[in-house]
């Protein structure tokens, strides 16, 4: 069968797809060229009809002009979202960049009802620059419980590790990203908190049965879906105690019986990536695409060819594969959040979007950032300066191209330059720090004489979040401390590695923990732990005085 | 004495100061935070009157709104520059980058006529692009004769190893450049090129006398003040031998008597930047800037510290030591400049500029670009592919952070992949890959036990153009040769090194030379090089398929 890309059935099907685009205006400046449509393709798939942008990287400034023409190259009201967990500056730089929500669970382990200020004050701030960039849905909370800390890639964003924490402050941060006037998503559902495997590689299967989810994982998204989320997004996972072939996206059993059914959940049902190898290599990319839809999902996020996707569903309901009701009740359904945007931009936003405003983060964002990365970092006692071009600032990465936490003026460099170590960068594509010895991993030669300022970046990363494994971290310490060689450690990044470190460091080596690896986190780490009451240089990240 | 900033004699001469600013809008994103102001200190000094703004990276979709926003800043017409000598694409991503002018030089050797034309199309290229972008002033062209191969900082940037040769190519160039209503400017008086300390980090010194500088160094400064070029740049170089104490930049032997009365040049001349350490150093931020402008210079391009550098030359003028008529002089030239420009304006542009066009380069921009490119590649025999995650793609740069002519989808890392090699990063941060062996100093233990595709990113840069001095690559290649595990070699940079690359390479191995270091230059020498009769997969770089 042929459908015509002028056809009312291609124009509606076209409608339930969201497709990935660079936040950068430049199509050279695309960061991952093979998932980012060119600015020809894009225009053209929105003239035809596609529902949904998805944005990754550029600047805020950038951003609101991105927005305004991927508005005026559409027909029609479309979804412009992106992946903003920990805020606008976590994908587009001049937003704010937040620590992430695992900090504000361990904080509510102490004080429950600061955490749940903060989460809903943490849901405001991206809601606010998100709407501010010209976006209209923020893919968050993430409401998964990370209760295997094994977990590649959920990890730190999720708000905590039990069921109870999650769901108040899931509610608690959907309220403050929607009175912002964007639509919010809870994902990944039913839950994608105990995974150990990463679903950007390969499917991830957990044994348990409808009873423990509804003990567990679904206690998040039915909180949130009881405070109003208008959408929520599947995950790539197989439940074989719940559906033997099907992994979530794709099952009926889950999206339609249990969360339609059961739970009773009626607004936006939208996929995850269907570029993900989890969904890809056991299907074929044509036909999860019409095995989703066919399951009960509204809308299709980044099948792999758009238009090949758009066929294969026009197909499907043409041969009677799937009624035409379903295609009639996800439209309506996506009406129905447009709608709900439109009650937002005359009641929240009250006016036109300022896309002339080229500084989005106010300074009451700064402040709640600083307030947040202050109450998350850990330190034990200072570091002596370092002994100048001889001790070393072992700086380790997951990879270059890009690092959105590093330029050649990090703290992570520049302080502890300042404070005498030379740096040596360690990242996947560097020659190798190791040799083949477990209780001596790194091999000394290669670095010179002085002591070791560890500085490791290490969280739960899609596609690399259990590389680090592969890396003896431990035995390293373990090596450097009985050499006498290691001056300190600091951990940006997963609580639990930093729990393991701790089963291996001497009390008497000074460390450093935070969860975000941003610059404003070196810095303070740093400066921290860096200081001497003698050492007045360290005080200030400035670098030249600007004297009148 | 103080000079209050709402003086007019404080006003005055701050018009004659040019200070550094980002292309990028936002503050974070500057690259080099310790010489590029912040917004607001850019603000307040152009609210006070500073003459003129040069600009380094970004992109040209924000150049466009930069310039417009400082222009808006600005109470009065203001110089806004960059030094684009290689293209816009050399600063600011989304122009083209063309190749180093010595690739034309070179091309000059067999075809003068061509390598007129194609100087004079690559000035056109760059005065379209920058105009287009809302500069008025491009820092080129370097008229400076590259006869010292081991200067490490001209070398590919001149367009020529003699005087007839780039007399001819930067008067061609400069006829290009002015034709698109942008101010030019020849550097750096009067003579760079026979240099091999690099003036960003020492004070060089010529021993050259007068008859000798006139014989050849003046030779296309003469050529291209007779065809026109409006401004002039100093350099930072030392001429005992025509001024035993200061430097060009601060000799008035050679600025006001050699360059104005004995050449007879009237027009606006300006300094090289003024941080530089082979100015700073010896004579002070403040005092160098009076120096500068005492010795004849016009406009005082990056004081170290702008507010003091006006007050410094506010009090020169104050106390008599510098005349009041140098002043008047000064500003009298900067009004021809920006009078001219008000002629272009009307002339050339005949319109606004269009601050809304998000793509500034045309296709003839890319066809020219490409064809240069294609004259200035060489390449010899094929690489056989990689034994997959055995051999070994070694890549070496410069420096990391920022890189430009890398991302995580560059060609260098991507064709090489797709060929079967693994790649292997080298840099000034990483971990070394030398060991204590003159005769073998790969350390061969860090790597596997491959071949090595070697791409060496080696040309003149600023800071750390001998820097790869220190790194024994020619010892390297006899060290592979010796243990035949060579499959190839690719130097993308300085011609110089090629050609001691070639004395030591045997005849059997495959290697390719390119003087550009940009994506287009290693797709097409990888291309070239890589493919073989049976291997198609070589031919594109297209990643994904769009099929409709």
């Amino acid at each position: 069968m042929i459908v015509l890309k002028e056809s009312d059935l291609y124009k509606k099907v076209a409608q339930l797809l969201v497709v990935r685009a660079s936040g950068y205006v430049l199509d050279s400046r695309r960061q991952f060229p093979q998932w980012e449509l060119k600015n020809s393709e894009l225009k053209q798939l929105l003239e035809e009809g596609i529902g949904g942008v998805i944005l990754f990287g550029g600047t805020t400034f950038e951003l609101q002009h991105r927005t305004k023409t991927i508005r005026s190259w559409a027909h029609q009201p479309i979804f412009l979202c992106a992946d903003v967990e920990e805020g606008l500056g976590q994908r587009f730089e001049g937003g704010t960049w937040l620590v992430p929500p695992l900090a504000v669970g361990q904080i509510y382990r102490n004080d429950p009802k600061k955490a749940t200020a903060i989460a809903e004050n943490y849901g405001a701030c991206i809601g606010v620059q998100a709407r501010e960039c010209g976006l209209n849905w923020v893919l968050a909370p993430v409401c998964d419980i990370n209760n295997n800390s094994n977990n590649p890639v959920i990890n730190l964003r999720a708000w905590g590790e039990d069921p109870l924490t999650v769901a108040d402050l899931v509610s608690a941060f959907n309220k403050g990203l929607s009175s912002q006037g964007v639509l919010t998503c809870a994902k990944h559902f039913p839950g994608h908190g105990d995974t150990s495997v990463d679903s950007h590689l390969a499917l991830p299967i957990i044994e348990h049965d409808l009873n423990r989810l509804k003990e567990l994982e679904l206690v998040p998204f039915e909180a949130v879906i009881a405070s109003g989320v208008e959408t929520l997004m599947t995950a790539h996972i197989l439940f074989p105690n719940i559906d033997s072939k099907a992994p979530a996206t794709l099952s009926a059993q889950i999206l339609t019986k249990l969360l339609r059914e059961e739970i009773g959940f009626d607004g936006l049902l939208v996929t995850d990536a269907l570029v993900m190898d989890a969904i890809r290599t056991s299907y074929g990319d044509e036909e999860a695409v019409v095995m989703a839809f066919e399951a009960g999902a509204d809308l299709l996020m980044m099948p792999v060819n758009p238009k090949k996707a758009i066929h294969a569903i026009c197909n499907a309901l043409l041969s009677g594969r799937i009624p035409m009701t379903r295609l009639e009740e996800s439209l309506h359904r996506r009406q129905n959040a447009l709608d709900k945007l439109t009650t937002f931009d005359s009641t929240v936003c009250g006016q036109a979007h300022k896309f002339d405003c080229q500084f989005i983060e106010r300074k009451e964002d700064k402040d709640f950032a600083e307030d947040l990365l202050l109450r998350s970092i850990k330190i034990r006692s200072k570091v002596n300066n370092g002994n100048i071009e001889r001790d070393i600032n072992l700086v380790r990465i997951d990879g270059l191209f890009p690092c959105q936490f590093l330029t050649n003026h990090s703290p992570a460099f520049l302080l502890a330059e300042e404070a005498g170590y030379k740096t040596t960068l360690c990242h996947q594509m560097g020659v190798s720090p190791w040799q083949d010895d477990a209780e001596n991993p790194l091999a000394l030669d290669r670095f010179g004489d002085g002591s070791f300022l560890l500085q490791l970046f290490i969280r739960g990363n899609p596609f690399r979040g259990s590389l680090f494994k592969k890396e003896p971290w431990l035995a390293t310490i373990r090596q450097l401390q009985r050499l006498n060689r290691l001056s300190g450690v600091i951990l940006y990044g997963s609580p639990f590695f930093w729990n393991d470190i701790n089963q291996v460091l001497e009390k008497s080596i000074p460390c450093a923990y935070s969860p975000g690896q941003m610059n404003d986190a070196q810095k303070h780490v740093l400066l921290s732990l860096l200081q001497t009451q003698q050492d007045k240089q360290m005080t200030t990240l400035q670098f030249q005085e600007f004297t009148d």
